[in-house]
């Protein structure tokens, strides 16, 4: 038995049907989705999915957080099960794609398959992911996390939505963390795919259709403080100044031309920034920004903080300002797992798509599996490299692309 | 006649009480004082002044604008009167001495030069002006704009207050703007004194008691708009950003440095500053900042700016980040009545107290009247420099000075 690649053919319309269908759970009305963890459009689209998955043949079932799983029995290797999907939840006022893409394409995919030559060997399970963005409470991966052991919906952290309302009290009210459905843990994973949107504009600037992630980034994320004196913007002389701003200025240009200068791969963002005490007239006292910093090689990255704050206190000493860092966040780089990158390849190849290897600057629950079990994550283009937003958007050829190489992906691992 | 510099040598313990007096309406409890225009407690305090004024033997009247005036008829010149005093209103939380010992302290002086010599030959009107700071409504000098025409209360400007209360408003619920009082503009000032605290820390650094201001600075104020492109800061290489803060960064660093090597009387703030969408992992779309730049020299705020815009217009075509730069105030430098200032100089020699002429960086109300009549501005020091706060202060003896330069001067030019 061979894969057919002809199989997939004809989804277009069927994958930009099924978008269009789950965008409506949650949808602003103008293209874009809200679909926070936990919320009733979020139940609402977990329902749909799973009387969907029922509908096409799969034995579809829940877990205790509210993961969906749409199983398709394998016939020989009882042991373990091949994971497939994204995560269900959206951003504020997010796109269409980013997650549910993954979940439909593996649907379709799977479905495909299934029709075209029976049951698999191994068993495949799509999974709906309940969690990845952190939009509703202040903790990412809740989905990936409770299948890989990171977090356990027993015990759910104390953490709170802005109304107030902890995860665990919107857990239960969902019918979840009760023991209901079975513990979401899966020592049976034997590995997990991943197929997303890229997030940004590197694929479509090298006019690739498939990007095949060798290594997610890590990320660490800071929060610096600076200390001077505010006073009198018109009576203080400038050589009697310790102006916060200019202060927090001279660093973030420090930091910006020693990025330029660094690894190609190495991102630097200032997202956020304050000066207090924020008026025209005021020397600012206090300003305060965020250092988000990412690359795949954990060495890079110590590298080029360890230069980066040495070149800040030099700053602070020279003009009086006092700094602070306080590292708020330190994700470590995951690899994917070589030999499935490797099959991925042949995969694209197989199907005659164009493809690339790539870094993905961005997180994913595919780096929460990656310490789990072999785990691989492929991007399809983002327009303009636009996510997070209701301008986000895929070509359907690009889908179509997806869904094929996920396919033969998928019939390599599970029927051969 | 001639003056007798020992009729000041007791006012210590008398000024002191007086500020403590004053601060106690609108009193914050710790050291601060809290006095809006058209406030209950502002107009306590402007009635409790006034009850002062008549007890001391002044005619004590209101305008229109709610100015109030304590006047001794002069005995010779009856066509115009000297004006001395300062604003009664002050910031949030402010302090106990800005304004207010300007009003205080010519109270003493006129008083102390009455008893000591009986009526002037020109008359004399304390002033105690109903608005400079700007803090509750967005607007300022509404006291000397009203005396010296730039405001007319009888066509009170469309502004409003936190509460969505119009100046208008808020004046005739305190009497005023009702046309019950004498119309504010004074076209018989011979001229105004007016006798402040530094509100900067050149005199204390420098070791004299008081400052004769020959120049108050001219102000510039900037809206400054960079437009770049908003993106996800993980997956966007850092040569294909269009950072609107990386740019802000560039722009403030820029400016400090020009700022510092340009004449020492410049001075250039950026005090507020905003970024969007202000969050970590995202690269900022849009920034924005202001900048507060003062020079008593017309011809150097011209040539600073128009370099500095250059400047900026290159940043901007390097980055791809889009500048716009809206002026939002110009206050014209103002200079100070040179016979007045030669007159002051006299007065501090004669009686002895350490001075040196200096430039205003802040704004007063004597800007406003240095376009209407010969005008003189005199300062004692501020500790540390500090103002606009309740750690304001002014050492006793330094109060005293004060006190006794001005009752010189106001005996040069009422009585000799």
């Amino acid at each position: 038995m061979t894969f057919d690649t002809s199989i997939t053919g004809s989804t277009a319309s069927e994958i930009e049907h099924l978008i269009t269908w789950l965008a409506s759970f949650g949808g602003s009305g103008e293209g874009g989705v809200t679909r926070f963890l936990y919320s009733k459009p979020w139940l609402e689209a977990q329902h749909a999915l799973k009387e969907k998955m029922t509908d096409w043949g799969m034995e579809a079932y829940f877990d205790d957080s509210g993961n969906l799983f749409g199983r398709i029995a394998g016939t020989k290797n009882m042991s373990g099960a091949i994971l497939t999907g994204s995560h269900i939840d959206t951003v504020t006022n997010g796109g269409r794609f980013d997650g549910a893409y993954g979940i439909l394409a593996s649907l379709i995919a799977v479905k495909q398959l299934r029709d075209a030559y029976g049951a698999p060997k191994t068993s495949i399970e799509v999974v709906s992911m309940c969690e990845e963005e952190g939009s509703r409470f202040p903790l990412t991966f809740w989905g990936s996390g409770n299948l890989t052991g990171l977090f356990d919906c027993g015990k759910a952290p104390a953490v709170y939505d802005r109304d107030g309302v902890s995860i665990e009290g919107a857990m239960k009210r969902c019918g979840f963390g009760k023991g209901r459905y079975r513990k979401p843990f899966r020592h049976d994973a034997k590995c997990f795919i991943e197929l997303h949107i890229e997030q940004g504009g590197i694929l479509e600037a090298s006019g690739r259709q498939i990007g095949i992630v060798t290594d997610i980034v890590g990320q660490r994320r800071y929060t610096i403080i600076l200390k001077g004196e505010s006073n009198h913007a018109g009576t203080t002389p400038m050589n009697m100044r310790k102006d916060a701003v200019a202060m927090m200025s001279l660093c973030i240009s420090c930091l910006m031309k020693k990025a330029k200068a660094a690894d190609p791969f190495l991102t630097a963002t200032v997202g956020q920034l304050e000066a207090k005490p924020n008026v025209p007239n005021v020397i600012p006292g206090e300003a305060v920004f965020s250092l988000d910093l990412r690359h795949h090689n954990e060495t890079v990255l110590d590298q080029f903080s360890e230069d980066l704050f040495a070149d800040f206190a030099k700053l602070s000493e020279e003009s009086g300002v006092q700094i602070s860092v306080q590292q708020t966040t330190d994700v470590k780089p995951v690899k994917m797992d070589p030999e499935l990158t490797r099959l991925s390849k042949q995969s694209a190849e197989n199907i005659n798509v164009s493809y690339r290897e790539m870094i993905s600057g961005a997180g994913h629950d595919a780096q929460i599996f990656g310490r789990h079990c072999p785990t691989s994550l492929l991007f399809v283009p983002s327009r303009n490299g636009v996510s997070h937003s209701p301008e986000e958007w895929t070509k359907p050829e690009d889908l179509i692309s997806g869904i094929k190489v996920l396919s033969n992906l998928l019939y390599t691992l599970a029927y051969e």
